[in-house]
């Protein structure tokens, strides 16, 4: 039984390759940390895959700004259905439809004790925190294939109550695995509640999903910034304000809006590969973002940072840039008693909450972020759309479960 | 009647003055902000000063660091008696023995309500947030001198229940107008709990605070990290273990001591005037604290700055950091989970607490510091020990109060 | 200068009073406490009553439950304009706009320092907390009346930002002064958050506030529970679920609604005027709210107790309830490791919050609690219809500024 | 191989009888859930028991109190030595030396993943949470035996650092099981902090262990209150003020050691067997101390409740407590905005700093609660003395591991 699975080909390529069916160990491949070679997964199963969507932290790999292989499997959001369960889960049958948090976690270390599943010490041998089909996170296979190998289950797998109903809002569910906990922890640690005025840096998939997060938490004010007018009229479709960072500086512009030339919480949805903006608009400056942040967001206020910021970055355009370095005008945050919350989500503190507000129709995901199913061989035309800045999210549907 | 004080004068030199008597109004003079000249202050009340101590943030303005102009009053460390209340002052009398906040606050605004007393927005005309005898802080009048007027005194006075008793623990009580809530601010910033284990990099007076609040807070190991070996003997004085960064990387010398390179929590009691550590000890590097942080602080953890960074500082040796710009290694951060933590502490959240602490004999801030009483008139020799680097506290006395 | 006011009559009426119009000074009169006499009021504003609402805890002593006098000025839900400032007011303006938390605070106590403004310590000589127009709670005069003294205005008084955009949202501002930010604390209490599953028991306004409240922090669904069919179609109207209580037991009603048993998150929006369920119901029972919410809160559950409990209720049916005793299952509590949140809502923690959300039309409070403005003259009339029963909240309308 | 235990025997009765050496399978006796019988337990390893203390809680069962079946394997406060791993755990080895919580939790339900082990919804078929050797609790066999098998061991063990080192330490750490966290948790729940005032109402091991922890986390003030002189004396013997509550009202003793009649924090370490003070002590009260905390604890305060208080006491001496009613006076909570925190300590949640906090010297609990090891075959005269009060938290050794 072979697994059609999307893989990176190099700088600017995917394709889909055939991979061996999944079995319970981590056997060798591309990226595949040494010391995981051989690993059992005993605790795993094996899920039929229903949806798996490209992520924009996928696309760091596929611009070639990162030491990924050629021939790693991608893919590290995943939602499917319980084919095969290892010998040490008790709790999942055949059968379920579950969710992936996009971190692999074991749920016995220290670190997942206290929910911070982001940074779990026991599944990446080169430091903490881990993910699927990603360069430098151990090795585990990636999801964009039909079966994928899900470690630690019973921890890591979030249950839908009903198959039925899961599968008819499998758009929505979908963004569980990643995108909607990872805009949501944005939200979080922008510290945003009932009334907040906030102010989202990007408009892609992970924008839009915090500033529907900002939304559902009670924000009075929503205010999306980004230089893609597509994607600026996604935001607008549900009620954000809007902000063109290519016309100048949001401060003036979000003075508009306001009133006042900032807001009570800052997120960015952007990371290392930022650009400038007014005349600078569209050159990398990987600070961009952050310094604007802090000179929007009010004295008291947060910055909730779910944007990736690497720790080497061989493709910087500065050379600070390229061993992790910016020029952050830090002194700014200081004045203003800033604090900056940063890192990967910790998907599980979030995501059973969220599946929550999706079953009960409190909130619309998947039409927010424009989601769009593609078939698993369109993968290649999904990314490459993707990196031109279509606003939409890409699901890979491998085996046409997701519906008319 | 006078009121001998201690002022700037010129890079490198502090000088006692003759200034006026306070009354109930902010009257011009250097430093003072134009909008606040005139300033009613009804709601103020004037201190005998009995206690008011030398701060490593008023160093940065006797280095010439900043654009504070001579004749500015200095002394944001005030402790004093209660001589003269103001027309709308209700809860204070005269004879009360009272702590001043180094922050002034309001006790009206947005901030102030929740508990943000370090960025009130009602009290210094440029930004939010204020001080006593601090450039570009609004003007309000130091407090190095024999009287001092503290407005909004209902609201920032906290009064010690018996003065008797505060004369004889005045030592330790005038640490809490700023180094012990700071020093603790930072410690909450870094998540110190109980068992934590807690580097605080910088043993000056801020950092012993940190330290001691450490402790006080149920650290199970605290590690303080200076160049200055006499501050790193204070240190040891009170059970803290240390690193001596002048003999290189601090996580080899964290590993001797916990057995692995790295603390739960972070504080950096430091600021931007930092130096390097190991062959580039003493020479100036505004981000190695904060860089030196991320490295040796786990994943999953905080760091609380408590340590001063500016906007802009003309006498930088980088260019950028003259504009408050810092090279931070700032993916290290994320892929760690950090937060940071900064700003001024709002020392009105934790000064009754920690006063609390002092009279029960909980705690030793003072023999920690190392405070050591001079007299008004001796302030230029206490600035120029302090910033020679003694491993001393000065505390001005103005009337002789401070006992034998 | 006349004031007319809505006053306590004896058990079962309210009466229209003429009254002083208000001088910043409490002076003598029903209900004021001794100590309190003579009080300066220099930080006070005098408003003009633009809108004050009847609150079921005004009718917990028009009942004759409590020791209320004769002749008390009732009123503390206040929104109005300034029409005076005391000399002492610093920050507000004649012709502002403002919304008075019902909770009288002092903005200079150690509780209000820390925000919990329900137990200020300065203002009832009594006892921790206060209140307009309220036995007990020191004596300062009530809202239900053309014109009101505001102490502490500055601290106290919640300023709209613009005159023409409050007066056209009236209806909805005019709930910040305390059943929004009530209903809102019981969510908090309750750890109501994104997808939660809250029960709120009594559907009267504080719980149709407490349910909105649930929903705007993101609540999946929201059930209400309540013997009046009236005030259960109210619910309805704004998407909550319904329990009808008087046909059984919640729990079931419950189960068909979500699946089990029980909720994440139980409010008590009803107090110690509880009734029973099924065949009990409309017999006073004071801890069945409470023992409900015990048995269908789920394990590690909250339960947020905005509804009030008394000190003593000469009125009550049980001798236990008469001194303030309550016979709780709290072994079911424990077993359940519940957290009980009780006490009054400290107004000033989400009022701002709160005005946020209603003011970019996030949230319908007036609707959802089908606010009905009345003359201040048909006051009688309204307390009559709500002591019915009527599924409506009754704005007091004193100068005719309510309206078209 | 044999495994001798401690059995309850009927009320008042405990003996050591001989039971099989443990398997990694729940099999059939006393206590044991027919839902439970056969159960796997492939994630478990064997302990040899190092430790194993004897509880309150344990009281409670040999009183009579409960329906505790005769035969029952007593003992829920385990350290141990691995032994034997079962096939599917991962991260513990032979020799390791463990902490066990009480609380038997799965590690993969929703309450555990969100650190609430003591509710967790896979061990106990009867309702959430779970120990082992406690009726109705699951029918985990108990651990005052020479070995014990624990559950889902990766999740629950905490491994000491080093053997030798944990052997030397073995009476404080034995402590980590239960009545250290327990009484942090009630700490903790009370709202401690530094410079806190504390009252603990009982002067038992989790009294003791409560007090311990409130100077852990920097309390000023702790008071301890009890009718035992000898227990008294022990809170005494390292720094408490104590509250003699056979002389009467410990508001007032609180007034003379503090100078208010009021504590910041209180915490109840007693629970549903309490009797009353003055002339009623020693006459059981179950209510007492609940509504005792609610006078002596300040407004804004909370009251952590660590002692038991359970859903049924046939043995009760009111008829309302024996079906778990108490009668509160809750309104005198609610006018002083309290919060009540009740239920099981989440052992896991603080084991690891608490065992930093030892390891380090920071704290002498075994000394506090005057730890005292015995053979298991003195199990029931330690029993005895502690059924009549002895000031001493008795440990059983099994294999004659805790040195001399």
């Amino acid at each position: 039984m072979g697994n059609l699975a999307v893989s990176y080909a190099g700088a600017g390529k995917v394709e889909l390759i055939d991979t061996p069916y999944p079995e319970f160990e981590l056997k060798d491949g591309p990226g595949v940390h040494p010391a995981n070679i051989g690993r059992k997964v005993h605790h795993g199963v094996i899920l039929k895959t229903i949806a798996t969507n490209i992520c924009g932290s996928d696309q760091h790999m596929v611009r070639g700004r990162t030491t990924a292989p050629e021939g790693l499997v991608l893919g590290h959001e995943i939602t499917g259905e319980v084919v095969e369960v290892g010998r040490d889960v008790e709790f999942l049958k055949v059968g379920d439809v579950v969710s992936v948090p996009f971190n692999i976690s074991c749920g016995r270390c220290r670190n997942c004790k206290t929910g911070q599943t982001g940074i779990c010490l026991n599944v990446n041998p080169d430091r903490p925190g881990s993910a699927y089909g990603y360069v430098d996170m151990g090795g585990w296979v990636g999801g964009q294939a039909e079966y994928v190998l899900v470690p630690y289950a019973d921890w890591n797998a979030l249950k839908f109550p009903d198959r039925d109903q899961a599968l008819e809002k499998i758009l929505d569910l979908t963004m569980l695995s990643d995108i909607f906990p990872t805009g949501y922890h944005g939200a979080i640690g922008a510290g945003v509640t009932v009334g907040s005025t906030v102010y989202v840096a990007g408009a892609g998939p992970v924008g839009l999903a915090a500033a529907t997060s900002a939304q559902l938490l009670g924000a009075a004010t929503v205010i999306v910034g980004d230089l893609n007018a597509d994607r600026l009229a996604q935001a607008r479709s549900f009620g954000c304000e809007t902000v063109d960072v290519s016309k100048g500086d949001p401060a003036e512009q979000i003075e508009q809006i306001l009133g006042v030339p900032e807001v009570d919480c800052g997120i960015d949805a952007v990371g290392f590969e930022a650009r400038g903006h007014g005349h600078d608009a569209g050159k990398e400056q990987p600070a961009t973002v952050l310094n604007s942040l802090m000179e929007i967001t009010r004295a008291g206020g947060s910055l909730g940072i779910p944007g990736l910021y690497v720790t080497g970055d061989p493709g910087a355009s500065d050379e600070a840039a390229k061993v992790g370095s910016l020029s952050m005008r830090f002194g700014l945050g200081f004045a203003k008693s800033h604090t900056f919350v940063t890192g990967q989500c910790p998907v599980m503190k979030y995501h059973r909450g969220l599946m929550q507000a999706i079953l009960s129709d409190k909130v619309s995901i998947a039409k927010n972020v424009n989601a769009t199913a593609i078939s698993l061989k369109d993968a290649p035309q999904g990314y490459a759309a993707f990196d031109e800045g279509a606003a939409q999210k890409f699901v890979l549907d491998p085996h046409g479960l997701i519906g008319a």
